[in-house]
């Protein structure tokens, strides 16, 4: 059987607001494939009602008349049946930027993440932005000294909601210099695609295994694939990593990327799309 | 006729002056395969008196006897006769940090520059950090915008002293998250090496195209050769590049590179070689 891609858009934080506002607008445009309100799901954050109004604010301005922020403050929240039917009926499920493991320990194995997965599959377009994205994988970092050589253990991770497989995303990614910590979760496992979105960069899935990148940042893959030699499973904690032929992309706006295939996609790159921006 | 390649450590700034110090153990241990007293040379900084007397300290500390401070301030210094026959007699040049221009600059196509080369060439080491590192190149990178996605024209180049050729090496490269600039640069030219070295890291380089790394951080190497596609001869000023299938070694210290193959060498790294620590 093949994997469930379904619609999805990963966004590296720090996303446009004011300006253009290309993701935001994209986010839109393809929450329009299902009916039903967008929900801001704002579990992930500390001021969950600040960060609400603002986003409601925005979207608004873009022209989405439905919409609807859920904030879950702690688990019973998530058992609770209102939400189910709004989440299962809504076209979009925006997770805001905040801290990963509060949206994982709040709603996982919660009825609200069942509803979340039946709507998912159902078309629901699921959104997440920087602790919003890195929860979206099998496996999310939860944090890890950036700006320093990759070393083993300073890396922390934890069981994601699931919602993307095969790949381990990092945010933030140019910004705060966290490649090494990208290179340290691939080497542990180089069955997984290392994705490192940048700022106002964003990748979008659209039912199969190829994502196209948006945003004025780029996104770095890391393919571990081609590695022929790290030291990560002999080292004592703390050591720093050796790894040897690494495989390396980085794709702007427009470029394609088959995560099954585990290929950047080049051909099909129009002029137009690559500098599409929204008027 | 093969490449020269000479006696050359090459550090990524910041090396420890007060604990072990085992890079700056390295640089003394290394020098002494010459006669002659251990040069600094300040032409990089703005503070050439306090730097001069930090290094001079911290060598004398570790039981350096002979050592000399030359500082450059204008051009017409670097054709004194007194400055030629000191750095043609030394054991070591020591570049400091400040700004590679400067150096390059100050000392490019003087009396002074010609008995660098001198010297290099009868066996004296020479020894760069952080500026002093970036200038030993063929082209050095002047400026560019860390912690960004590399972009086509947000980087500067500069001709070098041209002491190490096919290489292209940044610093404090982790620390300043300056991953995406060497990748921009390397992309440029994939026929050039990108060597990022981390701070309190170097590579030391024996008279041939080996090189071993020493120090607490990774050195890490960008290799051009696998690429298949980059964007970066039709993009106009400040768009995000795009580059695939780039190569990656992250090698900590007792790992070995050579230049001149393109590849790691990763047998013979004995256990103490790992650990070599100096008491």
């Amino acid at each position: 059987m093949g994997m469930y891609y379904g619609n999805l858009i990963i966004i590296g934080g720090n996303e446009d607001k004011e300006g253009k506002c290309e993701i935001l607008r994209e986010v839109i445009k393809k929450s329009r494939k299902k009916e039903g309100p967008l929900i801001i799901l704002t579990a992930a954050t500390d001021y969950p009602e600040r960060v609400g109004k603002e986003y409601t604010r925005v979207f608004k301005k873009l022209g989405c008349g439905d919409i609807k922020v859920i904030d879950i403050e702690d688990r019973k929240n998530a058992f609770d049946a209102v939400y189910r039917m709004e989440i299962e009926r809504s076209s979009c499920i925006f997770f805001t930027g905040g801290d990963q493991l509060k949206i994982t320990s709040l709603i996982g194995g919660t009825f609200l993440f069942d509803s979340l997965k039946k709507a998912f599959k159902e078309g629901t377009l699921i959104v997440g932005t920087s602790a919003g994205a890195s929860c979206l994988c099998s496996t999310m970092i939860v944090s890890g000294k950036a700006e320093d050589s990759p070393r083993k253990c300073t890396i922390k991770m934890a069981p994601g909601l699931d919602i993307i497989k095969g790949v381990l995303i990092d945010q933030h990614f140019a910004q705060r210099g966290r490649y090494g910590r990208l290179f340290n979760a691939v080497a542990q496992n180089p069955q997984i695609i290392g994705i490192g979105i940048d700022e106002n960069t964003a990748l979008v899935i659209e039912g199969s295994s190829v994502f196209r990148v948006i945003g004025s940042g780029a996104v770095t893959i890391v393919d571990g694939y081609t590695i022929k030699y790290t030291n990560v499973s002999e080292l004592s904690s703390d050591e720093t990593l050796a790894i040897t032929d690494m495989k390396l992309h980085v794709l702007p706006r427009g470029y394609k990327y088959d995560i099954k295939q585990r290929k950047p996609i080049l051909k099909n790159v129009s002029k137009e799309e690559k500098n599409e921006t929204y008027r």
